[in-house]
């Protein structure tokens, strides 16, 4: 397995080194390959992803990211240049969010139940695409516009994922979220797609829910949730809170996927780079642990991955929450467990 | 006071007898035109709101609207075609959503804390303003595009309101939410309004969260939000996260304004029409009374408005939990309380 890795800023060196320790322990045939990307490299060279290196990551088999983001860099320039370019030029149209409560994992709500979902949100259309542009800035007519593009196309193909992977689950369920009653173009699009590929799909019920009922019931009702699709933006806020109550963004692991198999795909925890806490070695790195499951099952290994999802379920459900957490710990522990 | 009633579909009728009653015990001077609008009016006549009324609805100091929709009327045409073409015709630029978590009533989070934020949602422009549209329909290449658009000028109004609501309340501080990092466009027009009015405002601190993160601290830790200020489409997802965490929509209130005065401003509870209970005297008026609350305060009737939720204060501390919601009942002991 040939595996760019990409630490980028803050934490995201010292959880990825631990996400490797684990990967390390149950795929010894792995090959990594470094990528210095991110605000570092920027401040240093004003490079962002250079043609050549977005070449170089072409030739792997997958790419495991820590995280980007840095409080010097001006907001947008990282995730335009760095992270949403790998996202649209690998064309990462599944992004594959899991939230699952996992045993001894304390939730802020007072009666989670049984949580686990899989949230696949778009990630290549809708108002990530960067379409817009301001008139007259800085003056009292300014005017600015976002525009959100989706296509027949690129809906139907992560619909179909979503199908498929909720084929594969027990509960057989899949809820779309969108703002259909508003957003009535693309959310046009997005219903008759669901309807035309569920009729192939009969064993799978399906949903329907506006975003802003989604939210409330995300909190209220978590557990009603199977497999969820939903567009770049909406994904991007409900997923957010699927990991909230799940015990928060440090357990929340991730995949952008290019289900054809084209471009490699690329996995990350939902956390940032969290500046704040950089370099004391105190960042929970079971999130890229997690994200480390993901990629191993996306590379079909699926018994490897079946370890280190086991290893990450026996640590939290009996981590002794009275202590602080210490990066390397963790990853000792995980490794440990995912190799015996 | 001349008030023009919309009770609308489902619920609405019901919960707007109630909201009426308890208006009448504080303002006995109140005038009421009632206009049948809604799913009903459609059905029967193919009218969503004929400019007549809307002229008529122009002559009123404020309209207390129920709910509008019905399963049978297709998804958008109630929406677009009567409850925003209020909003936008009327020019209610800022959605008002107070969340707080009154005593004895039960967060669904394990650890509420003290929850009293007051979200100011944009109401006039954004992702709602209905630019967009759609090629090829029903082909493999069809483009659905939804435009947001953003202005100087509406969103200069609403975050100087939002300042001014955080200038009379003892915590002083101000959200922006917004997507900053990836709506550049849109989102450097909001963080650049915020910053210059903020300088007129210097009592005020200010603090800046993307959609995503706040969704989350919405969950995990609401305490911490005073005012925010947000456009549109994020304001419809976040006011219904902080009415999920204060106990839900049957208590969440909301005033869509035009602060200018030049149209009547329209009150109206969060939650829909809710048509699987309607007719069966069973649903919650409070969010209603509290709608009416609002409606007070904004035409300058600040002790009417006081008294109207100093009643429900009371009555939210005291209910008895164990029993069925009635809703004529709630309104007879609201209507006790507030006239007392
Ligand atoms: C950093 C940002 C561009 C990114 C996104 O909005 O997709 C992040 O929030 C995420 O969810 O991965
Ligand atoms: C019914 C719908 C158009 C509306 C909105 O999206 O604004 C509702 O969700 C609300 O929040 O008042």
């Amino acid at each position: 397995m040939r595996l760019a890795v990409i630490p980028g800023d803050g934490i995201g060196p010292e959880v990825v080194a631990e996400g490797l320790k684990v990967l390390g322990e149950v795929a010894p045939d792995v090959e990594t390959t470094h990528y210095d990307l991110g605000a570092a490299r920027w401040q240093r060279t004003g490079e962002l992803l250079p043609d050549t290196v977005l070449d170089e990551l072409r030739g792997h088999d997958a790419i495991l990211l820590g995280a980007v983001g840095d409080p010097s860099v001006p907001s947008g320039i990282l995730e335009r240049g760095l992270l949403l370019k790998l996202r649209f030029e690998l064309d990462h149209h599944v992004n594959l969010r899991p939230a699952k409560l996992y045993d001894g994992v304390t939730s802020p709500l007072a009666a989670p139940g049984d949580i686990d979902m899989l949230c696949i949100r778009e990630g290549t259309e809708g108002p990530y695409v960067g379409n817009g542009g301001v008139l007259r800035r800085d003056t009292a007519h300014e005017v600015a516009t976002e525009v959100s593009l989706n296509t027949a196309f690129g809906v139907e193909r992560v619909v179909r994922y979503a199908f498929e992977r909720a084929v594969a689950r027990p509960r057989k369920h899949l809820t779309l979220i969108h703002k259909t009653n508003v957003l009535t173009h693309a959310g046009s699009l997005w219903s008759r797609t669901v309807e035309e590929v569920a009729a192939e799909f009969p064993d799978i019920t399906v949903a329907y829910q506006h975003v802003d009922a989604a939210a409330m019931f995300f909190v209220t009702d978590p557990s009603r949730y199977d497999v969820i699709v939903t567009d770049n933006l909406f994904g991007d806020i409900v997923t957010d809170i699927a990991a909230a109550v799940t015990g928060g963004i440090g357990l929340a692991a991730s995949g952008n996927l290019d289900a054809s198999g084209t471009n490699p795909s690329m996995f990350e925890p939902v956390h940032g780079s969290a500046p704040d806490i950089a370099g004391q070695g105190k960042a929970d790195p079971t999130a890229t642990v997690l994200s480390v499951g993901l990629l191993l099952d996306h590379l079909g290994r699926s018994e490897q991955a079946r370890k280190v999802n086991a290893a990450v379920a026996f640590d939290l459900s009996t981590r002794d929450r009275a202590q602080p957490i210490r990066t390397s710990d963790v990853g000792d522990r995980l490794a440990a467990l995912a190799s015996g």
